[in-house]
């Protein structure tokens, strides 16, 4: 009776989730997986009694798995989700959808063919409390009317070869959907800045990408992958009456030599670990019967198209625009559209 | 292969745990509950699939039950937990084990003569994240040595029929255990002080509870449980060289009107939602092979002893000694005989 | 024009009021002072420009001293004060008034024989924006009764010969006359708890004192003179419909290394600076048309009656009734009596 | 002895100058103010003893006077601080300086031809204990090397007639002072960009307003003059290990009705009243020694030449760089240039 899922990728993302998936989510169990890490995708089966296949099709296909988890590299998402469409069976896809909008509109042309929500893009952010509470004040009209969005976005180091291209449509692609969700609204524009680079960064590190939403709201975020001090993720959304912040949740302080501290998150983990686990379940209790909270394949089309924006904004150093089709009556229950 | 739980009590939070266990809870099921409104029982049974049994003891012995949970009147427990015992099933138990300390030693003396560990009590404090940074604090040497502990206890307000003793016995009791098990010792003394009356109390109310542990602590605990403004449990452990203080966590900030301000929680299950879920999927995923994370009979036991001296205290108006037996070496490595 | 002050003790208290009347007030100047240690003075003394007397009374009779300022040792302050009041001078006399309720009573007896305010006590919590605003909170009706105070006063660490007995009369006592003015009542009694003692501490520290009001609030205060981390004064005010807290202001947040920290105040220069100077400059600009904003020579009363009273539960171990005479009507207008 | 003080132009901020000048800082008195506002200067003038003239220049030369404080419309600051030059007398001139660098150059160069220091520029953050507290978490390594800083000024409403340019000259123009002293290195250049405008506001309002430094350090002020809520002054100076962020103070918070709250500033007056105490009281005591610790001619003069080239970015839409000239030695011990 329980949702028997397969996880494709079982790299550093996808194994934390077959591990939450196997005994943290109530009704899932993982039976199967695939890495090309045969080995790695061997021991993460092995560790949850799942299946290790061969292929990332055999997953889909396999008829003990019920639904599909999809962390691979993006550049593979795509063809997957179109093999999930094609296979009939739900997948929630880490982001991004595709690399490209092209890829997106496929899968978005597949899903409106099939007649049915399928996909589910893992922007976690809509399931966290505190992103709640800041689009519950502004949609409570304690704020007022949004005028503009503040966002920082810092990571303490990355892995050796991450571009500033990589901060773009790995990192601030985060902003972009929840931008689009806490506004309801899509991003039409984009541009950057980017001054003075951290000794410790190989690449342009921070930088501040900036946002124009359709009814002009202006969106800054810095994105700073080369912190050193923590992961930390804020915002603030100012309106004509007020604002709604927020920031890492302090609930201990400890004083000692003169200080009084609060613990930064170390990683992603520590700071959306209840996220996940809420998106998960939520997931796994909707998946069934087609009720789907999280973002959809629009949603995840829509992060790639501005993320492609981005990249030619970083090219060019001009601002630019971003170009959507026009979005199919299919979704029009998507977060980014009331 | 999901732990077959029954439920014991299907009350306020009776209920709230069923359908934790039934939605929320990896590897678990609840295939059994009991309470003595009959139709409230077989409502809650229906929503997940379980049966509701005509007595306790009934779902003691199902063998469809692997595990149970006692969320039923307190003056019930330990009846109900010896008959837990007896059946050889592991069990999680509402506060307190035993409303005297006399049948909480007959429950510790069943369970050691049973060689094994069956028994934990639910202190989901212990589970709670900043409860343990505190903890943490105080065990990584960061403030030295505990000296003071400073609690404040709030409930915005309590139902009809709620007494100054119940705050006592309900209430401060979670500061008796975090007491305990923050600073791995026992309380060896009770007092009470008592001034003005809210309004809005029909007993006394707010009371200032005061403990002394074993080496010296001193513990002052404000128990407020008609405070109107909400739910509100913070503590300040105060060493040698600092403190470690917590409070409500403040993740969002919104701001109007000329000020800024934060939520203070509704109610225990909006602070303690998260402990309570870690509380029972280690429950349930330890119980299996005895490896139990939380309170244990003894803890119970304890916590009932100080409740008693406070009763006594509360009626004597004196400081009042907590008496112990020696503590069985079963339970040697309860948490706090550290 | 400017008020010319005579200032009695030049130690560290007095030769701080010194470079603050005399450098950072305006409309006051410093003409005359005196101490015991006659070279200090003298030093003091050349830095302002004033002259240094051989005696205290020099400096009361001094016809260049139109005001006093007293910063002796304790049991100098009732005679001092005395021979103010006999030259009809207006006198700043720091806390205490005078170290016995009997010298007090002196005290109030000669300036109601005198037949207009000459005396102020220099509490100056009174004078401290964020004291204010806590009584303001409580005066406008927004935290509903006062019920509960709880106080922490911590100092770093005291000098040697540092008693249990000067932590209430020297410190605890800003807690008294920050109790009577916040709540505009009596205290009643005094009560002390001790436990563990800090390893920093020569005496018993921390100690736990306790206070009720004519009304019925309970009132704790954590003494603790030897926290090490730093100054830290704090209190909390409970009322029927909600609180209000009092910490340290935390205006700049400095994140590094995994943690965000503020600073603590070094010492009650830092914690008090501004209150000091408003203190002052309020006593300048209306000592000379008698409008004092300050404490009285009742506050100051009654302020030695409760530490009187503390030290005798200090030596009993028991709970001690304050008494007090019944205040004459020229102290009508007292803050403690609304 | 005390220095006396002229004030050229007695209108919201003059008066409030005047009366601080006569009432709080030591060693200072008013004795002569001019205003266009006849009655106003003459009750102004009744209020603290001084002579209200009829012509600006008549209070630089009054021979009463030796200092001088110009607080007259921007337009008019020129030839004022150019007379007080010429008239060898200190000079403490709100911002601008001037309002055009033409005209900022002709000070300078009669300063310089001077040969001593006379002018001062009214940027009283520099006073501010928090702005200090973040200037010394940077210049004491704490965070390392500077790489963004992010500034929110808002303001809760503007008086009729304000335009977006006056939230540059009026407004910004102090993030401009305080990115060049915190940083110690001049701007180069500023961007604007604007989006949806305020329901409350007359103009575009809020504004992003962008800086460069010379060491390439991105700089972005949000103006936002008709916030409402209240007055929000903040900044986040992000370096290479760390943050050193500036928020309001938070001495009291008060919880009632389910949400603890902190009062947000109702007007720079509560802001930065310490701040301008600290300034008056600083350069009363200096100006006779020509010890300054505030701003310079100099720095006024790049305020100004950083707000002209604003304006340009406004008309234009375009990046602008800011032309300096070079620096005379004179100056060299400007902040901006350490």
């Amino acid at each position: 009776m329980a949702l028997r899922i397969g996880v494709i990728g079982t790299g550093m993302i996808g194994s934390y989730h077959v591990d939450r998936l196997a005994t943290q989510v109530s009704g899932a169990e993982v039976t199967a997986v695939f890495d090309v890490a045969t080995e790695r995708a061997k021991e993460v089966a092995a560790g949850v009694g799942a299946r290790a296949h061969a292929q990332a099709t055999d997953v889909i296909e396999d008829p003990t798995v019920d639904a599909l988890v999809i962390a691979s590299p993006g550049d593979l998402h795509a063809d997957q989700v179109l093999a999930c469409i094609a296979a009939g069976k739900p997948v929630l896809c880490e982001k991004p959808l595709a690399t490209t909008t092209q890829d997106c509109l496929k899968v978005l042309e597949a899903e409106v063919a099939g007649g049915r929500q399928l996909v589910q893009i893992g922007f976690m952010r809509r399931y966290d409390a505190a992103y709640r509470e800041v689009k519950a004040a502004l949609d409570g009209g304690r704020i007022g009317e949004a005028l503009l969005l503040h966002c920082v976005h810092r990571n303490p180091a990355t892995p050796p070869g991450f571009t500033r291209e990589m901060a773009l449509t790995d990192s601030v692609v985060h902003e972009v959907d929840t931008t689009r969700w806490l506004l309801g609204e899509e991003i039409v524009a984009v541009s950057f800045r980017a001054g003075r680079t951290s000794p410790h960064a190989a690449n342009q590190d921070p930088q501040m990408v900036m946002f124009e939403t359709a009814s002009g709201v202006l969106v800054d975020v810095e994105s700073f992958v080369n912190c050193q001090y923590g992961y930390d993720v804020r915002c603030e959304l100012v309106g004509s009456e007020g604002f709604a912040s927020l920031d890492n949740p302090s609930h201990v302080t400890v004083a000692h030599s003169a200080a009084r501290s609060n613990v930064v998150p170390a990683d992603w983990k520590v700071r959306f670990g209840a996220a996940f686990q809420a998106e998960f379940q939520s997931w796994v209790d909707g998946v069934g019967s087609g009720d789907y909270q999280g973002a959809s394949a629009w949603d995840g089309y829509a992060a790639t198209a501005v993320a492609e924006a981005g990249l030619a904004a970083l090219a060019s150093g001009e601002r630019t625009s971003v170009q959507l089709v026009e979005r199919p009556s299919f979704y029009a229950g998507s977060e980014a559209s009331r």
